[in-house]
């Protein structure tokens, strides 16, 4: 099953696709996918509710998707955490995560249009696996424990202006651009991914494919940035973590860099997670 | 008059402190001082129920003093904004602000403990002006209107883990950890502050003064940072500005640097915005 929200810009309501492609409501069970129906167990609460066969089949159709969960508390980022990723950018690979910070507000839905920024020349895609928290994590203890803190996955696009990214130091003021998050379609279980060190993830923009690589190719696991993030923050539930994106970035291609321009269309998809489909526009 | 949240973390209530430091119940009027609140000119809203007669004087004492605004959107961070604490961390002053971002869940209340991570050397206290902002400010079209976007102005402190904020070119790990942003003790509002760039801050620890500066100081005004913010995001009502810290923090000081340890005791204060006193306290 898969969790999604549906409706227009902060009016979305929450469902549940069946593994057969059904959708039911899940109104009558929570308000929204949020941070407190996940600490509530609310995926087994849906799992349960869904084989008892207690969820109204969903009556709309064609509703706008939105991302899969609420606005987070916060959005954590890794950087340069793809071998590959990290040799075309000419960075030495980390020896620790690098961690920064996206704003909450710029989470959208996965069809929502990506916004080019006033002036900007630079606008670039990042396909990324998403870590959405479904229990507090304060310190944890070990690693091995890390992956019992994961609500579920997500396809992120972590979208970045480069020349706003690379303007001072710090790379915070091109992460955060209006729409500059695209998330979803849909929330998948932990329970459903069976080992999220093996997922293929791929971006194309106007079809011609971008990135293509797996996150085996990942510096630091899932467990590990949620173990690491622990001992420095406390996560929280409906928390997101973008655990960084692979090679194949248009910062990373030689001169004239093929950045992001009016009209195109990005395409990006993870193994089992589902597909985004946006197009870009001038803000 | 100045707005307050008082209540236990998480319960808190609004109320405002007339000029003659009554308290009055502001439960009738709003829910809580966040950005609905905000953006629904509630401020104006006050004032005259206020100036009306209109509200209860408040009926509890001793309540918990918490930060007076509800957990913001965002929270945007603005580094090496003075010119002699640029000088003191040996920095270059920057051409344009530099923008990093605390998690928005580590605003806690102006008198709640700071607490030092585990394996901390090096938590290190800033004073700040905090802006926080009244209506959706976007692409502004000149620095002279971006004051009309702030609702108020706040007691910050930016406390920040130095080796964790230098561990990797990103400061942002160094600047989340639990409880880094005591808020408060109260908001006030942007008509009861003359010049935003003409009052005195300062910080003591242990009764010892550690910071003792002006706004006057700023290399970036409020009005430049909120204008140029802008054009980079999009600050929505109840959003946080750290407008960064004057010099005397430990990290300029020559080794052995005197960074906080358990028990120490901070004191911060802004001109007309009121004190925080917060006890350090091992996590």
């Amino acid at each position: 099953m898969q969790l999604v929200r549906l409706g227009e810009p902060g009016s979305e309501r929450p469902f549940v696709r069946a593994d057969d492609g059904t959708t039911y409501e899940l109104g009558g069970l929570t308000a929204d996918i949020d941070g407190g129906f996940l600490a509530a167990d609310g995926i087994a609460r849906v799992a349960a509710a869904l084989a008892a066969g207690e969820l109204p089949k969903a009556a709309e159709t064609g509703l706008r998707v939105g991302a899969p969960i609420a606005q987070p508390g916060k959005v954590v980022c890794i950087g340069m955490n793809y071998r590959r990723h990290a040799e075309e950018t000419g960075a030495t690979p980390p020896t620790e995560p690098v961690v920064f910070m996206k704003a909450p507000d710029v989470v959208v839905g996965p069809s929502d249009d990506v916004l080019i920024p006033r002036g900007s020349t630079s606008t670039d895609w990042e396909v990324e696996l998403g870590v959405v928290i479904g229990k507090t994590a304060r310190y944890l203890e070990s690693v091995d424990e890390a992956l019992e803190y994961v609500a579920g996955y997500v396809v992120s696009n972590d979208v970045s202006e480069r020349a706003l990214q690379f303007r001072t130091a710090q790379w915070d003021k091109g992460k955060s651009c209006e729409n500059f998050n695209p998330l979803g379609p849909a929330l998948v279980p932990a329970s459903e991914v069976p080992d999220p060190q093996d997922l293929g993830l791929r971006l194309w923009v106007n079809g011609e494919k971008k990135q293509d690589s797996s996150t085996k190719d990942m510096i630091f696991s899932v467990a590990e940035i949620v173990h690491h993030l622990s001992q420095v923050m406390v996560l929280r539930p409906g928390d997101l973590i973008n655990t960084g994106t692979p090679e194949g970035v248009a910062l990373g291609r030689p001169d004239p860099k093929p950045y992001l321009r009016d009209g195109d269309v990005i395409e990006l998809e993870i193994d089992g997670l589902g597909r985004q489909r946006q197009t870009a526009r001038q803000a």
